[in-house]
Parts: structure tokens; sequence; C-alpha cells
């Protein structure tokens, strides 16, 4: 078996979530499973001198059009959310405590929580904000709260984060094929002809 | 006829680099002219508080790999420079005069000065490296030296400088097409769907 897809994003970032909509199909045309990690940007930013898009002068303007434009380029569905961007540890929280006893719903809920963000507006940065996803996943609203209190689940989620950045993640989607690093939902291109050919 | 498609890019960039060499080829495709026009990426920094690629943490490594494989990807000839980056006064006060006289040939000089510094390792970040291109591209040294000493130049190139960072230039390439803007090789794929549907 080859080794999975490791995929690393953000909850809040635009750019992770048009790669969450892509990345397993493209990985399923070669067979390929994908491993999701969410992480935080914040920490990564804390290494890189990072700053969130939105306030970087010039770049900021540009890539609200470059994500409305890039949402439609890729099929999307997808409207800027009233509060952007946030933190988004509860949601990341919320993956982890799944993650542990279903990886592959874990990943649907990782699904619902980036539409419930940037397609139905709904803050996911707080405990109320990802809980109100989970009826509709149908998940208990208690039982999803009681988890994102549980000490043990706040240590998993800062390993985790600590384990994406040593693995390089500076960025969302921070995408590894067979050891070989793809930042951004722009080199989805890329990572298909890698996965082809096998690199070059 | 339509507006020709604006082109801004650093000499000192790889990814200016790529689309130097692609994009006259994919705006022909759709009959449009294209207008270059270098610029400084360290002026737009103090805008932005961008840093250069190679000396932000985890981001530098992973863009050292990203740029062969991205030249790879595009089918353009590349090696990584043994000075990168580079101050890149000199190569654009030497375009902006041949661009004064006749733009087309400026066009072919800087194609000349991209592939001198990313393909034959020739530093163009002095007068001299600049100069050194001009016996293979058929100009005049002695012409070329007068020019980058020639106050008239330098301040067309501020000027110019200037104008591409008002127009939103923070990186480099920045295309715009039709008021569009596209920051990135990475975004070929997308000003050609542009060119070709007229906007979305």
């Amino acid at each position: 078996m080859p080794n999975p897809i490791e995929f690393y994003f953000d909850f809040s970032s635009p750019y992770g979530y048009i790669a969450s909509e892509k990345i397993d199909a493209l990985a399923s045309k070669y067979g390929r499973e994908v491993t999701w990690r969410p992480f935080l940007l914040g920490v990564a930013f804390k290494a890189t001198g990072g700053v969130p898009l939105p306030f970087v002068p010039l770049k900021g303007p540009y890539s609200a059009r470059d994500i409305a434009r890039s949402t439609k380029f890729y099929g999307v569905e997808y409207r800027l959310p009233s509060v952007f961007p946030i933190s988004s540890v509860s949601p990341c929280r919320a993956f982890y405590w799944l993650d542990a006893k279903d990886p592959m719903r874990a990943k649907a809920l990782a699904r619902a929580l980036y539409r419930a963000y940037f397609v139905d507006n709904i803050d996911i940065s707080g405990v109320e904000g990802t809980i109100a996803v989970s009826p509709k996943f149908g998940l208990s609203t208690d039982e999803l709260r009681a988890a994102l209190a549980d000490q043990a689940i706040k240590d998993r989620t800062r390993t985790e984060v600590d384990k994406a950045i040593a693995r390089g993640a500076f960025g969302s989607p921070y995408i590894i094929v067979d050891g070989e690093p793809f930042w951004g939902s722009d080199r989805l291109d890329q990572i298909d002809r890698w996965l082809q050919t096998g690199g070059w």
C-alpha cells in the first residue's frame, strides 16, 4: 500500500476549503488515501512571521478578490463569511475527538464544518458555533460539547498542530505526497501530475 | 482593440521568469497584446511588510523546492542562481531605456536578461552584469552603459515602479487583464479561462 497523502489545513482558510472539496477525489483517481490533519495557521505564523491575508496591505484586498474568483474557477460554493478570519481551535478539537474514534466520519465532520463557515456563514470559531453543526451531522450536541472541554482532546489537538508545523506546514492547504510538499490549492494540478508520473 | 494585458514582474523573481516565458503566447491565442512592466519588489515590500522568500522560515526552504519543481512543470529551463535574490534596478533601467525606443525589442531584452540570470547564472544585479547581456543581444555595450547612468532613465524607472505599485502590484508576476488582477505564475490557468470567457 502506498503512503497516504497528508492534507494539512486550517478551518479558517478558504484555500484549504477549496482543497478539502477536491483532494479525496483526486487521490482516489490514483488509488490513494488521504489523511486529514487540521492545524492552526496562527501557531505557524509565530514561526514564519506570517500575517493573516486580510491584514496585509495590497495583498489583502487582492486575496478577497482571488478567493471569490478561485472558488468559482474550481466550482466550489462560497461566500465570504461575516467574520473572517477566525480562530479555529474549536473545530480542530471537534475533528480530533472524532478522528480518534472514526477517521472517515471525522473527514465528513470537517467538510460539514467548512461548509457551515464558507457557505452557510456560521461562525464556527467558538464552542457554540462548532456545536451548531452537530445535529445536521447526526452527532449529539451534548457529547460534542463535553469533548471540546476534555483536556485529553485539547492535548491531542496541540500535539497534532505541533506535528503539522514540524512537517513544514506554514500555510493552508499544505499537502505532502510521498515526501514532496505542495502549498496551496493552486498546486492541485501539480499534485495530479505528480501522482500520475511518480514525480520529476 | 481590447486593452493590452499588463504584465508586472521583478527580474529577480523566478515566478516572474516563468510567466515571462508564457504570457505572450497565451495572450496571442486570444489576439491580445502584452505590455511588460518590470518593477522592484523591494519597494512593494516596504508597503506590505513582505520579506524575500529565501529569508522566511519554513516558506523559504519550501519555495526553493517549489521553484525547481514549478519550472519543470511549466517546461521552463532553470537553475538556481549562485546569488539569489538580487537587486534588479539595473536590468529595470536597461529595460525602460530600450522600451522608450522600441517596446518589442525591450521585451526581447527582458527575456535575455531573465535567461542570463536563471539559466546562465549571470548576476545581472549590477551595471556590469546587465551590460554583459548586451553583445549577445546585439546592443552596444557603451550605449547601454551610458543609458544606465542617465538620470532621465533613472527617473523613468522610478516613475514606472511607483505606477506598478499604485496599480496594486505587491508580488511577481502581477498580471492585469481588463482590470482583473492575477498574482503568480500559478494563475496562468485562470488567465487563460478569463481571456476565453470574458471573466466570471
